[in-house]
């Protein structure tokens, strides 16, 4: 297995992180999971913006330009020859030795960027079962728009929900939705799509920003409103949504049977209509 | 530099920290900082105390015995020669690949330790003088209790302050202090001594733990209540303490002069008892 590490693509076995990287001791970076179709890394330029907007939020400056980092990036895809795959890069605020809470001088300290990409299908069986969340309380910090290293927060809430036998956490803020453990939320109800706006207490979903794109297209009405607790035990259809997952189908919340208990009507047009956005981008219309 | 890994004493040079180490991808660990007066680990069993807390709550199974953990690091310090000094140590969960939100089996994947100690002088400087805080939002998660290497909060609530000129941040959430960036927060109001109490919203500072202590053999009024932002400015004395920091003024928050703008009575009542309580422990008396 290949890494990117820096500017360099080189065997898994050497690369050596520092013991004193502020990822390792901070959770200080920012990271992107990219998808990888027929080859093409989808919405790049998406991904890329939002670590920009990551770098700026965290006052961080990145060590490469956009089209260096996609040069590499695109690089690693080809040497690992991996066409349908998960790719992850994360870049982190350098060695700062001694570790010192300050943010470090960037001319003397240069951000660590690492990535590799591992092979990855479309979970199919989500899609076509959907998946079970349960309510837990979000107990993440303020910059939820951050796609940080430290997630803390959301590997705990995923726990929380696996242990009590669920696929998921739905996280609850002031008695509203926010999102998923790491994705989007959405509810449907009455033919309205609702999701959580953006803003500092969710990530500004990639997928997200494209399902609002084609349900414009397919004159589903939407509203960027977040919704109450509640209301998800009185919704058609819920659903999630990210780079990974496209659009999964949520069939159970809590103890409660959304809807039929089956994928909903509104959340299959959409994941047709992303699948068909995909496949005419990534060219693989036909093949 | 010799650093402790797992469980061996190695060069640093020797360390290598892998790319999917839980810590390095997720914050997903916790950390510890022992001040060491002449040889002597302080208030060691407090820090371990803390330290298995933190992993119950994060349902992190440690890969060593306190005493092992103990064992191992005051080899570090003697191996090093440092009777002053701070000694950093964190542990993480583990190296999990491929990467996964969920928690690994502990079974599988075993904690990664990492420590070091480097020389550290009592901040004598700051003692006298005092130092400058900025009123920052408490934008962090609510599981400030837990000291884990997810601190991106942290680090940019302390480069706001440093930003606008101040030493740094003392935070605020729901108008009330919790505590400084990396410190717990005091208020000293006609002769009563006010902190947060603990809960998540602050860690439960081993020093804070002992000045509670020598407030009462003081016979200090203390209450472990939070005062809201507003009483910053109506303060007569004003101090954060940690394991390094011990007890330090504050002498301005924001543009406003703290009580005289010099160190007071009180906070330096605490901080003499503080250090001939460190004295008594660590054998330095009369040297």
């Amino acid at each position: 297995m290949h890494i990117l590490w820096n500017d360099q693509i080189v065997n898994r076995e050497e690369v050596k992180i520092d013991i004193e990287d502020r990822g390792y001791q901070y959770g200080d970076g920012l990271y992107e999971v990219v998808r990888v179709y027929n080859g093409h890394l989808y919405m790049m330029e998406e991904h890329l913006q939002r670590l920009w907007n990551g770098a700026e939020k965290i006052r961080m400056q990145l060590p490469f330009s956009k089209e260096e980092l996609t040069a590499h990036l695109k690089k690693l895809v080809e040497i690992e020859g991996i066409k349908e795959g998960k790719l992850y890069f994360q870049v982190t605020r350098g060695i700062d030795s001694p570790r010192n809470h300050a943010l470090p001088d960037p001319e003397k300290v240069k951000g660590v960027l690492t990535a590799n990409i591992r092979p990855y299908e479309r979970p199919l069986k989500k899609m076509e079962e959907g998946i079970t969340v349960a309510v837990v309380p979000d107990t993440r910090w303020l910059h939820c728009d951050i796609k940080s290293l430290s997630l803390m927060g959301n590997v705990l809430s995923l726990d929380e929900a696996l242990r009590q036998g669920f696929d998921d956490a739905v996280l609850v803020r002031d008695d509203k939705v926010t999102e998923a453990s790491a994705a989007n939320f959405w509810v449907v109800k009455d033919g309205t799509v609702y999701t959580h706006p953006d803003g500092n207490l969710i990530l500004p979903g990639i997928t997200k920003k494209k399902i609002l794109e084609l349900a414009r297209e397919l004159n589903i009405p939407v509203k960027e409103e977040a919704v109450y607790e509640e209301e998800l035990f009185t919704a058609d259809e819920c659903f999630v949504s990210g780079s990974l997952t496209e659009i999964v189908p949520v069939v159970k919340v809590n103890d409660h049977i959304v809807g039929t208990g089956k994928p909903g009507k509104v959340t299959k047009q959409l994941l047709d209509a992303y699948i068909a956005s995909v496949d005419i981008t990534c060219g693989m219309v036909g093949e």
